[in-house]
């Protein structure tokens, strides 16, 4: 039934409900950023609370909360200062920056010219005698430049400390690494998790929510050893998932169902790692309403990949005009610890035990100098290390009265009377790591825009028709409205006051409304998602019962109030389905 | 008992326990930046969830979630991109930039600084021979300037477009007006909240958290009518709170106890908004562990406030080592509103009925200008607006056959015969009015603070020192830790990982700990406030039965593990003491 409306009515709605809008937009100011209104900074504020509960909580990953304004140092080491950048042709008429490759995709067959040097874009732009997007004017002969995506911000006073806005909250667990790994009490694997604010200054910013300048990630960063191959899937590879893997978008052929477990033992997910992660944000997808038939997981081709990345899946949904990325699932290596290690000069290694401590046999080479000195001369030691190299690679190099090693492509014997070599046996316990990182990072505003559009539908109901979100109830901006019939009757109105307190008490999201009439108040939660409607009439105060109302079908009960929180309960654990109330026994009586 | 650390003390457990830290520290970067680790992570979510439960949830306020950056339009009509500075003098030997009334107030008598031109500030450095607190070099001659605090950054290529970190998150509310007043569905009083960064570039920041240049508010904008006086303290005005009014300061008295009610009644709170927001305050504050014998409530004095405040209360934490500001209750009036609607003209204002529609007389003078034009000439005009003026006031001014009128200081006659006056009744339904803002302003980083530094204790636990934060179950980071009795008995570590797995799915915040000694485990959580610990030894596997620790105490009590989870939430819901167990009949058995 729900099969999504296009972008456009989603849009619509958003703005004329409340869930999100243009910021700013009385100042005609910042293309790119938009504000969550009531309806929509509940949706997200769930959404973060579901994604923090699955994936930091139930995980047992520490939580971290860091500024989104970081040194220029830290952006020097993690490569963005240099290379996070999108190139750009500027129209010579009316000054408009649009980005180059984007434009070039659009207008010629060329699809992959985020890979092209910006000289060679701007040779495309040339040959296709692109027109600027905005005036009209050509675009030919105009250079194609690289833009930085940072937003750079000055720190202090006389600009002494040049700041950027975090492109990614990934960074701000990474250079804290020296002092998270204490915290995680110095034991691999240990996860960190961040749900925050990043910046990306786009050069055209477009689609609503989907390409803002700034938006909401939720990010883990998972630290293991590089030589940990995951855990094996035993009970968390049941899940089905759509997998596209690069052979099969090469070789032209369609995503492939498969169970994660199948998946790992075709070798289609060859990363463990991030198969159990693939698996969790499946199921914890379904669980905020994105429809399992519209999302899909895309392995990276090999050109594609960020060049530090072994192996990359995203997630991505089906939102009516085409597919868009909300996750992705990124083997990130040693990279980032190796690079902040380099330019940071502060301890981003680990100590790593042996699951059985080993025996190793130790070699220890002594050459005599006093012997190489006066027949070698300045060659001595270049000569003492050749020979320490060979007898540690075989520690039998003294058994013969002399040994010939190689030094600067001449061949010389060296007397082993001036050679010792022991032998010893060492435990070995561990060894000192640079740990490698898997990372799971969610968009926020992506996935909260899927949820919308997954949600979106309209029907006819008592031969009315409607525009309805039919959105979980663990993400509904709303579990319950309440109301009274009518809005002139004190007593009633009253008691419908009362019962929403109550149920705000016991710890619902409630809605209280007594605008209108009752069907356009039921209309009016249809549209923002309210999964259950409380009703409260007259009869209320002859019998203390009231009517609940499903949102999906318009189908109602009566209930006693007495009873009402544990039925709500009930009914919100069951994915909105009035009929649980009856199944699990509670005191309900269907409404004609 | 907890008299309370003084800062370092606090600043070091912080540290070393992961509550929070200087940010990018290995790039020795961002003075004024804090990342929360996970300890304080935790705390801060649950300090904002409280927040948004009493202040959005509970009041059935709006909430919103808008971006960070806005454009300079919005600050211009706002008054900040002119008026948001601090002075500061640099150091003409080394370059360094300080903010010059803090220094001139540390290094003179005088204490008000802050209201000096900056003229006058560099005088008073130049008299006080001040010299540099980086490197001891005179700051005489130096010249004092203001330092906008605001982050500007270029949105778009091409800077075309500035933008600023906002400043505070209120303003991401005031530009949305006539959009959320929607929302609203026109009626007054409504209020919005929002948590959410805001940015203060600082010359100086100091103090740990206190003053960074990053930060968290909390902010509420409630819009009334701005001839509501607010509601009467009637089932709100019980809590007993310390109040310091403007005149007790000046008086030289100290700040005195009241009931928020009698304090209304006596004139001390004139505000009865404000005093609202006061008494729910102080009951947040004490339910998130803030301890009311240091708070107090302290009137901005008139030279004090800003200059758009009718009234401004703020909420003051004594904190070791002084007090500080957390909150801010100010009357804002219509400056916010009236101001963007001069700028960005669209419509800021609202109709507000009245209780009872009012019939009014209305006059309607009409004057003959074939008569008067003749003979005023050029004058017509305002002789003809001058009549219309007067009769208005008095409709009987056609009684006589002349009226005298003054235009241009000179008085002149007009025939009444060219005058008409006609009085009708009309009925006054409502009027259009903009909204004036209350606006309760919590700084959240500033809250957790206070939180910790008041939890913050040292005793004597079985004859062991030891550390321990006293936190609100509320607030803690973690509820309950979990602990086998040993770490080297694989049934009981498997039976423990079990109990903390279903404590978890209880929606219970839990750690499992399993590493050392059981007494130093008890150590690690009591300095991280975790109210229960849950322990489980060899017993369980004969009666099913576990031990609850008590943080405060150390008392322990025997419970079967069916009964846990209901055991668990009674005491938390207590407030973390055991005894509320056995007071609520659940089945448990003291521990000697």
């Amino acid at each position: 039934m729900a099969t999504g409306g296009p972008g456009a009515q989603v849009a619509e709605l958003a703005r004329r409900r409340g869930f999100y809008f243009r910021a700013s937009a009385v100042y005609e100011g910042g293309a790119g950023f938009y504000t969550y209104g009531p309806q929509g900074a509940a949706l997200k504020a769930n959404v973060e609370a579901r994604w923090r509960d699955r994936f930091a909580v139930q995980e047992g990953h520490l939580q971290v909360d860091a500024p989104t304004i970081m040194p220029e140092a830290a952006f020097e080491a993690s490569g963005h200062l240099d290379g996070f950048d999108d190139t750009m042709v500027t129209c010579g008429e009316c000054g408009g920056a649009h980005r180059a490759d984007h434009l070039i995709e659009a207008e010629t067959d060329i699809d992959d010219a985020e890979d092209m040097a910006p000289a060679a874009q701007a040779e495309a732009i040339d040959d296709a005698a692109i027109a600027c997007p905005t005036c009209g004017a050509p675009l030919a002969g105009q250079p194609v430049e690289e833009f930085n995506l940072m937003f750079p911000t000055p720190v202090g006073p006389g600009s002494q400390e040049p700041g950027y806005l975090r492109p990614e909250t990934a960074q701000a667990i990474f250079v804290e690494f020296p002092r998270l790994k204490e915290y995680a009490r110095g034991q691999l694997p240990f996860g960190v998790t961040q749900i925050g604010r990043a910046y990306r200054n786009e050069i055209s910013p477009r689609r609503g929510v989907v390409r803002t300048r700034e938006f909401t990630q939720a990010e883990l960063e998972l630290f293991i050893d590089p030589d940990d191959p995951g855990p094996e899937p035993t009970g968390w590879g049941d899940s089905t998932v759509q997998l596209w893997s690069a052979a099969d978008q090469q070789a032209g052929r369609q995503p492939q169902e498969h169970t994660v477990a199948d998946a790992v033992d075709e070798g289609v997910l060859t990363n463990r790692w991030i198969a159990y992660h693939i698996a969790a944000a499946a199921e914890w997808y379904a669980e905020i309403g994105v429809d399992p038939a519209r999302l899909r997981f895309r392995q990276h081709r090999s050109g594609e990949r960020a060049h530090y990345a072994s192996d990359c899946w995203d997630a991505e949904a089906e939102v009516g005009d085409g597919w868009i990325e909300i996750a992705g699932f990124a083997a990130r290596g040693q990279y980032d610890l190796q690079h902040h290690a380099a330019a940071a000069d502060a301890d981003f290694s680990m100590y790593v035990p042996l699951a059985e401590p080993r025996s190793e046999t130790v070699v220890e080479v002594d050459v005599d100098m006093s012997t190489l000195g006066p027949r070698f001369g300045a060659d001595a030691p270049a000569v003492a290390a050749a020979v320490e190299a060979a007898c540690a690679a075989d520690p039998s190099c003294a058994a013969d009265a002399t040994l010939s090693v190689t030094v600067d492509d001449e061949v010389v014997e060296v007397d082993t009377a001036a050679v010792s070599v022991t032998e010893s046996e060492q435990t070995i316990a561990g060894r000192q790591v640079t740990p490698a990182v898997i990372e799971p990072s969610f968009g926020i505003d992506r996935t909260v825009y899927t949820v919308l559009v997954h949600a979106f539908d309209e029907d006819t109901l008592a031969g009315e028709s409607r525009t309805v979100l039919r959105l979980a109830p663990a993400v509904a901006p709303t579990e319950v409205g309440v109301f009274p019939v009518v809005s002139n009757a004190p007593a009633l109105v009253e008691r419908a006051e009362t019962i929403a307190a109550e149920l705000r008490q016991a710890g619902l999201r409630v809605s209280y409304d007594a605008g209108g009439s009752i069907g356009r108040r039921y209309r009016r939660q249809d549209e923002v998602g309210t999964p259950l409607g409380v009703t409260v009439d007259a009869t209320e105060t002859e019998d203390a019962t009231v009517t609940i109302r499903e949102r999906d079908t318009g189908a109602q009960v009566r209930v006693p109030v007495d009873a009402l929180v544990a039925v709500l309960q009930t009914v919100l654990d069951a994915g909105g389905a009035i009929d649980a109330a009856a199944d699990a026994g509670h005191p309900v009586e269907p409404v004609a």
